[in-house]
């Protein structure tokens, strides 16, 4: 199932949409506050921004329908935008006034770029091109959503600025959609469903973007990561170790440490004068792994697998609950093979991509990657072999009916790949895994095979990831799931409660018990009354709540009362550990 | 059984009669070499080092005799040591040839530390006191071993010295006796058995303390760590997860970052002002997980179990194999609980240590480490606490029947501890696992219980690692082992070899029913001869063989080789399975 590759050419209208609504915005609030200057105003996914300098002014969210209403004051006048080349000279006399429209103006002047400004009727911006072509009529759908702070170029040591973001569609029906799954998504915030179900925290004295796991979180974490494991390791990955920390030498021979930059953690040793950084990948360590001893083409294709935590850095104000965070932890691994086994392990990891994101009940759509032949030149390898790889993707992505969307020029330059994007339950699509071919790092490490003629060979590697990060993962399927998780994911299975102080022993035993089978049990024995403690625990989603009194003490059978139902269901001891352990093994997803 | 604390006595006896045997390494060094300048000689565990600043001069181990040989020439004459004070002048003008004397005269002088020198009758040195009384008689037994390069004060901005390394014992015999240890030692190199075993691998490119484990070596990692996490998840431990990376305040309430000073591997952001750091140790983390929400007295004591990686710098001169490195995993944990809880917990800990290193097969000796009464500002927490504690720690070592010493001002300033001491098969002991009581974090991180009667309370914290640091535990357990591992532990517990072509299928699908039952298991089934197979299989330790030929796949028996035994063993394919299965479940220290 091709779907033909419709969605960037949709985007490009939105894009242009959107911030042209970002230029009303800025008019209405200059119009609004006149001592305001506007920075800058970019569309974003799903909307716009735009940046204020406001002086003395706070805006709060409070503020917003009066803007809002300025700018549905100003629309019927905005015709369309007219262009204008300009020279600095004129940039810098137009926006006088606006002290980072100059800094702009200098900057692109700098860098050999056109200086553009924009009018459309009453409004004079510096800006590219891109525009809506009939902006009183295109730009009706939109709203005002929420004012933040933010540091001019995202810079903590410049000013702080005023953001105000929105929204804006091409029609009333989709502005009303997207509203009220913004509504939906913020019942779902995984910040809060976080800190409701005490999955996670983050501490000030630790540090933003670096969460710290509680026991149940950890649970969830683990129990994951454990199924991604579980999954490859049947198809004969072999776990290994690397530390996370590594001298830089590394990455620059990999490339990493030109791509990502300002993104590194450096590390200084006080005790040697190496050049240190946290690890911002881990194939260059796995390929040392490989590289450490001589390998047979009989041993390959060779799989590595390690969850590992990866460390790169993020500005103060990009840093969002799980989603955004400096330490992430990648259920990664390394293939490395012949060429003539890419097609085997192609399929194999696309099985494992469908197996796993069946069972977390995630559709999948796929992106298959490929290099512009065009601009053959830019992509490292010889053509041949991209040839063949990318037939190879395209044969085992129908073999495996994958709905996918062929993408030229959206390879990676080292070698093309799958992008996976998963729908979670209010159709927000977040990309997840990526098996990508990599025909360069292999040759920059050295590394080799003897082949079965005797002769030395460079295996090709695949990077490949289930969850990618843990982290971001979670954030996913926590508002995917708004926390009601499956019994074989959820921290507490079973909650045991008793009715009064004769029931605690039983009630202990019973929990032992279960423990002993695998079954994770907490126990609610304390004073409270009955209602509290089933109050606490549907709050808490647990999957299974036992009460237990005179009747239950004095005969086999437990009365059950299941999530989300109303009614209590009757089970003997064995029969209910059966349908527990049941769900668990076969990682049901309804109870 | 308490054994009394003569150790620290002999010890005091040992350390002087090296010390001066560094002298006399000195003084023949300078008679041989007199260009030659020594630097400092202290004694060390088992023996000692001399530095000296050789000028052109490079020596080798094969200079070592005749060095040993003006020893034995000198040492007659010495009868024994003369103290004098001297002023710091008098200090300058007696080692005016010698700069790393007047260097450390100078520093000594201004530290306020008396300037003494010794003087065995031909001899002048400036040192602190400490030597054998009568030296022609005491310090016959000796041995030089081996000749290294060290930096000056072991900073590698400054001149690279030549080290001599030596060893000297009270008598004939128990020199004899540490020298047929250390050439015992010389073959069990963990260093060595790890590349030969192919367990673990260094990379230039990675940096020097920072090892990356193989498949194989990560196998036993990983099921050494399970072991040590399944001994605490059985008694309601519960695992957390914590980033490697934190700010620095963290450390700074602690009070870990006055006390690791230059170990700390500092971290730059980039794109923040954060001040951050590797962490070198977990409690603080956990704490503040434990902090992020209210505990009522009645969840205590609460247990969190972690394995992760703490990083701390090393010296490039200091690191060695995995005894010595800079990223240490520990499977650590922290128990917090209220003061009438100590003894339960306590006693609970050493459980675990006894059952781990029973199932090691290595003895335990146990140091219990108390506060000095006569010091008792020294030590945080009110008297009343350490005196219980200690009583407690004391009771629960008796109830245990530990083989322990009381070593009163032995403990750290924030709590009492035992100090287990693990003896491998060559008689060496290595401090493994230490119970330590902390009084003082839980106040500096404000934690609070809610006790029964509502008040607000501070938990006791105990810190807990079984193996402490998981990469210095295989060190030793190699060495331990010589890599002769048993089951539960062998990354591949059977080895199938094929005779010929015609066995291969056979070969593979038995190794997929093993696979299947939960045992590693490798195929041998290429073209080698089935006597080479066997050689490898070997070499590797492998507990298991099994040859499979024509015979082997016409019946439903098993001809296994055993690992060290000569004969053959008949076995049922089901009966064999029981047998390697049952030696994983009970982790049978034998075959």
């Amino acid at each position: 199932m091709v779907s033909k590759d419709s969605q960037s050419i949709d985007q490009e209208y939105l894009n242009s949409l959107r911030h042209s609504c970002a230029h009303l915005l800025a008019k209405a609030v200059l119009t609004l506050y006149p001592g305001a200057h506007n920075a800058i105003g970019p569309s974003i996914e799903y909307g716009f921004y735009q940046d204020f300098d406001m002086g003395e002014v706070k805006l709060s969210d409070a503020d917003l329908p009066k803007i809002e209403a300025k700018m549905r004051e100003i629309l019927p006048t905005w015709k369309q935008f007219t262009f204008n080349e300009v020279t600095l000279d004129e940039a810098k006399k137009l926006f006088k006034r606006n002290p980072y429209k100059v800094e702009l103006a200098i900057e692109f002047a700098g860098e050999g770029k056109k200086l553009t400004t924009n009018d459309p009727g009453d409004f004079l911006d510096l800006c590219k091109m891109g525009h809506a072509a009939n902006p009183s009529k295109e730009m009706k759908h939109f709203k005002l959503l929420s004012v933040a702070g933010a540091y001019w170029r995202g810079n903590e040591k410049n000013k702080m600025l005023t953001r105000i973001y929105g929204t804006c569609w091409p029609t009333k029906n989709e502005l009303a959609q997207y509203l009220a799954m913004l509504e939906e998504a913020k019942k779902r915030d995984h910040r809060k469903l976080g800190a409701e179900l005490g999955l996670f925290v983050f501490s000030d004295l630790v540090g933003s973007g670096l969460p710290l796991f509680t026991p149940h979180g950890t649970i969830i974490r683990d129990v994951l990561d454990a199924y991604s494991q579980e999954l490859r390791l049947r198809q004969g990955f072999q776990r290994v170790w690397i530390p996370h920390l590594t001298k830089t030498e590394l990455y620059k021979i990999s490339g990493h440490w030109d791509k990502f930059g300002e993104e590194l953690l450096l590390v200084k040793s006080q005790e040697t004068s190496d050049e240190l950084v946290l690890k911002p990948m881990n194939c260059p360590h796995h390929q040392q792994i490989y590289a450490a001893r001589m390998h047979s083409y009989r041993e390959l294709p060779i799989k590595y697998l390690e969850t590992t935590t990866i460390y790169r850095d993020e500005q103060a104000g990009e840093m969002l609950g799980l989603s955004r965070v400096r330490a992430i932890t990648q259920d990664d691994s390394h293939v490395f093979c012949r060429p003539d086994q890419i097609e085997a392990v192609y399929g194999m990891l696309i099985s494992i991509v469908q197996e796993f994101y069946g069972t977390i009940g995630m559709k999948l759509k796929a992106r298959l990657s490929y290099r512009d032949p065009e601009q053959s030149a830019q992509y490292l390898g010889s053509s041949a072999l991209w040839d063949t790889a990318q037939a190879i993707i395209a044969k085992v992505a129908q073999e495996h009916q994958l709905d996918y969307y062929e993408a030229i020029g959206e390879a990676a330059f080292y070698g093309p790949k799958i992008d996976f994007m998963a729908t979670d339950a209010i159709g927000r699509q977040w990309q997840v895994a990526t098996p990508q071919l990599d025909f360069v790092q292999p040759q920059r490490f050295g590394l080799k095979y003897t082949d079965a003629d005797g002769s030395d060979k460079t295996p090709v590697m695949i990077h490949f990831a289930l969850m990618g990060s843990i982290e971001r993962f979670l954030s996913v399927y926590l508002e995917h799931t708004v926390g009601v998780f499956p019994v074989w994911l959820a921290p507490v299975q079973v909650q045991i409660i008793s009715v009064g102080a004769d029931h605690v022993t039983y009630c202990q035993q019973l929990g032992e018990q279960l423990t002993a089978e695998g079954i994770r049990v907490e126990l609610s024995v304390h004073n409270d009354t009955v209602g509290k403690k089933i109050r606490n625990a549907a709050k808490a989603h647990v999957p299974y709540m036992l009460v237990i009194g005179d009747k239950e003490m004095n005969s086999d059978m437990l009365h059950v009362r299941v999530r989300g139902q109303d009614r209590v269901i009757e089970y003997s001891h064995q029969d209910f550990i059966v349908l527990v352990l049941q769900q668990i093994k076969t990682r049901a997803n309804q109870l």
